[in-house]
């Protein structure tokens, strides 16, 4: 059967306590999310906060192939005629083609936080629901509390289900808010709301009992078809549904059609992608999408899974776009690195001699606190360097950065740098938004007439970690910066007790390693690193 | 009805990518669980590894008040007699009174992993589960792999449940080795076994599906009276079933009893404690036990909960022995700043404009990408601004910051600072190891003639994120710094596309404040940050 995923990761997930979206991390998440074929994005609840105003104004012109943009928000309150409420009127003006609005469901609610009598909740719904669709809106009914509502008091959560059918609502969303349904009452619960109701039925469950995957596939079992939840469960308190996991279980094992095989395919990178704009590690463990979710470590294991994998996989890692991986928990740091280039080949083309100095460089590096597992560009570097021994395309002469702030004006920051290449000497000034852009267009203006290429490759991140934090500020510090040359991305890591150089010497492996590539094709050596990297 | 808990961190869970423990922790841990009422304790495999054998020796010491210690192993190997099997000997000097042993229930398994008939393993099952009875032990059958092999050949599956009750099991645990199974099925499958076999049967679920919780529970509802898991779900690949959402959903909600109300007390506590022994942050987001698992963000919830804490909180926290935290943000609405400044008698102090121009300053800061909620020092100084207008102890006139590199000469950063106190102008210059440890250096020389005192404040950790990555390397970065002035530690935050400058911004805020907490004692406001920043 055809299930419609409904992501709420940029309304609900921004609830999360470690959750902070800008508006334009906003708008490239409803972009990945529509590539992965979700059927509806709730972009935000644009009566509520600035941002989410905003990122519906921009909206209008990101140009989605199939989801349909959703705005949230709540039947009008109680003191306000439906046409003049700020909240509802914000909702029409978000121009989007979906609305869901939420209502109260649960009579604590109403008697408690509302302080309304149930005749006038019914009001709020139905008039809410009907000024929608008089907009034209496709108005889904989100029932908050509904779970919570059908067990307290179920006459009363029903009679707000019908008022908003009887209003014109498209689809009833039964909402476990507080996340505390156990799965068998929920089933029985849709199960009865399935027989009255002849509309489409929605489910939205909260992850506060552990229980919010199976949850959303129970109402699926009972005949719901429209399922809500966020990438990597992201949402207040425990977090919402995981789309990551719910997908996968309604594709591969329940037979129903979501996004399709294909999509799938892209799912286990949009989840890496969301974390990457969360700021959040990507849960190891996380079910499917997870870098640990097909690793195996314990003997017995990896011998059955070396012969047959299905003996501890419950299906297949690529059909989710991950992978297989078998730790070598006795083979770690560098005696791993050695098995991943004999793998590929690569050991027996470095003289005996080059070998072990790349493997003291790598010893001596990552005793100085380089995690070369996280820097595959740092790593590439070393690997190629090894290969083509005494090529460096430039050398640093030397380089000085300085930041300067005047009482309110913003501040200055110009830097100079001066290289040797084999073509002579080549120095250049250059005043940045800060410190790192200064000196990032200063490498730039002395590679690039040289090398014009180097233009395209363009910084995606930087982060900067202490790792020695008891040195206070004279600490040292990691910087890893992420890379992307638009055919690929790489990141490569500086360590030095200094932030600026940290940052110049990951910068400086970045372009040294863009340049050995243009010189150089050489796909074992990309082919080996990306195994040991991955997932980064 | 009384469920028994099985936890398996010391075996399945150190199978977890990131999970390694001593000897030592897992004594630690051990003791932990007992006190926690654990009734089972699967300690380790003492055939498989020395660390394990070494555990079971060491726990001859431990005194445990209610717990049963339990060792893990295979049946025989094929071919060796069950008395010269060397896995089935560790098994029996181990010295516990029970044993969980497994054996093979798939028909894939012995057919390609083994490469036996089903003969063969009815044989290895029924001889080793009769040796171990013979030895006097407590015996738990697991049944590995047994949804898969139900699903594939029921019948072979249920013959090895035979061959295992036969030989004098005392328990048949059906395992979800694989965590494949869906709950409804798994359902069916439990079910199934209960009608046919009369002795008590055990669950061990894993996660890959995302349903390790909900297929626990739902084989309760089927009759098992034993819960096999770990603590905060660690285990092979996704992990294991969760204990620490296992005990309190029977608990809390379904009628049973495993470790009583009072022991459920300690039940945060535990996952902490186990986590800390891990090296790994509990997540955050963990259902009962997480910070993040009664924290309230959104504006609407906020109010609700204030009003009556049923509304958006499915148990009341202290149960699991957490609590309720109401956070800031730009999604909240007035609710939860004013609820923190009420809370501590705070509100009252301002005035409606002074309380107004603060919610505003929030609104302003977290839109430009400040995030409040990890910075309980900046917003600590917000709201001391606030209460004490006009007071800022010092003004920025100036400062500069340059860093230098001389071909192969370590890098040299050196700062001049020039501040505006009311005792007059104040300037300064220093070197150091980078611009942020010569800035510092610069802002205590001008302020420590002044006041002493804060030359104790002192950084302790340094985080520099990129917010809006499109912008290469002239992107804004927040960058966040820990202090401590070895009373208390706080953090700081600041916004700007320059780094220095984001730095230094954070620098002032921290530095400010503890000029103001020096000139004022406040407690109440130092109780309402801290109230809202509990730091696990």
């Amino acid at each position: 059967m055809r299930i419609y995923t409904f992501d709420t990761t940029l309304r609900d997930g921004t609830q999360g306590e470690a959750i902070s979206f800008t508006v334009d991390d906003k708008l490239v998440i409803a972009q990945k999310l529509d590539e992965l074929g979700i059927d509806y994005l709730e972009g935000g609840w644009p009566g509520s906060n600035r941002r989410d105003k905003e990122f519906f104004a921009r909206a209008r012109d990101l140009s989605l192939k199939h989801a349909r943009l959703t705005a949230f928000g709540s039947t009008r309150f109680a003191r306000n005629p439906v046409d003049r409420d700020p909240n509802v009127r914000a909702l029409v003006e978000a121009g989007t083609p979906v609305i869901a609005v939420f209502g109260k469901t649960w009579d604590l609610h109403t008697s408690r936080a509302l302080g309304i009598s149930e005749e006038e909740n019914l009001k709020l719904i139905s008039e809410t629901v009907r000024f929608l669709k008089d907009h034209g809106k496709e108005v889904i009914f989100d029932a908050e509390h509904f779970f919570d509502g059908y067990f307290s008091n179920q006459s009363f959560a029903l009679r707000a289900l019908e008022a908003a059918r009887d209003a014109g609502a498209d689809l009833l969303c039964l909402c476990d808010t507080n996340g505390g349904a156990l799965t068998s009452k929920l089933a029985e619960a849709v199960a009865e709301v399935r027989r009255r109701f002849d509309l489409p039925l929605g489910i939205h469950a909260h992850n506060d009992s552990d229980l919010a995957v199976a949850n959303t596939l129970a109402a699926v079992e009972q005949g719901v078809t429209h399922v809500q939840g966020t990438i990597n469960g992201y949402g207040e308190r425990c977090g919402n549904a995981n789309l990551c996991s719910i997908i996968p279980n309604l594709e591969l094992k329940m037979g129903h059609t979501t996004i399709g095989p294909e999509k799938l395919l892209g799912l286990a990178s949009v989840a890496r992608f969301v974390a990457e704009l969360a700021n959040l590690p990507l849960r190891s463990d996380q079910p499917y999408v997870g870098r640990s979710a097909f690793a195996h470590k314990g003997g017995v294991h990896v011998s059955a899974v070396l012969k047959e994998a299905a003996t501890y996989e419950h299906v297949p890692p690529a059909v989710v776009g991950n992978r297989q991986r078998v730790l070598l928990s006795d083979l770690s740091g560098r005696g791993n690195i050695l098995y991943k280039l004999k793998q590929h080949g690569i050991a027996d083309r470095l003289s005996e001699d080059a070998r072990r100095e790349l493997l003291e460089r790598i010893k001596h590096l990552e005793f100085s606190g380089y995690e070369l597992e996280a820097a595959e560009g740092t790593f590439e570097l070393l690997v190629r360097e090894a290969l083509r021994p005494g090529v460096h395309f430039f050398e640093v002469v030397g380089f000085e950065v300085s930041t300067k702030v005047d009482g309110n004006a913003p501040p200055r920051s110009v830097a100079s740098v001066t290289l040797e290449t084999p073509h002579g000497v080549h120095s250049a000034t250059a005043q940045g938004h800060g410190p790192v852009h200064a000196l990032d267009l200063c490498l730039r203006r002395c590679l690039s007439p040289l090398y014009p290429s180097i233009t395209e490759v363009r910084l995606t991140d930087y982060k900067v970690r202490v790792l020695d934090s008891k040195m206070g500020s004279a600490a040292k510090v990691r910087v890893l910066i992420e890379w992307s040359d638009h055919r690929k991305s790489w990141a490569t890591v500086g360590v030095s007790d200094n932030v600026v150089e940290a940052s110049w010497l990951a910068m400086v492996d970045a372009l040294r390693l863009e340049l050995m590539r243009l010189t150089e094709q050489d796909q074992s050596v990309e082919k080996a690193v990306e195994d040991y990297c991955w997932g980064v």
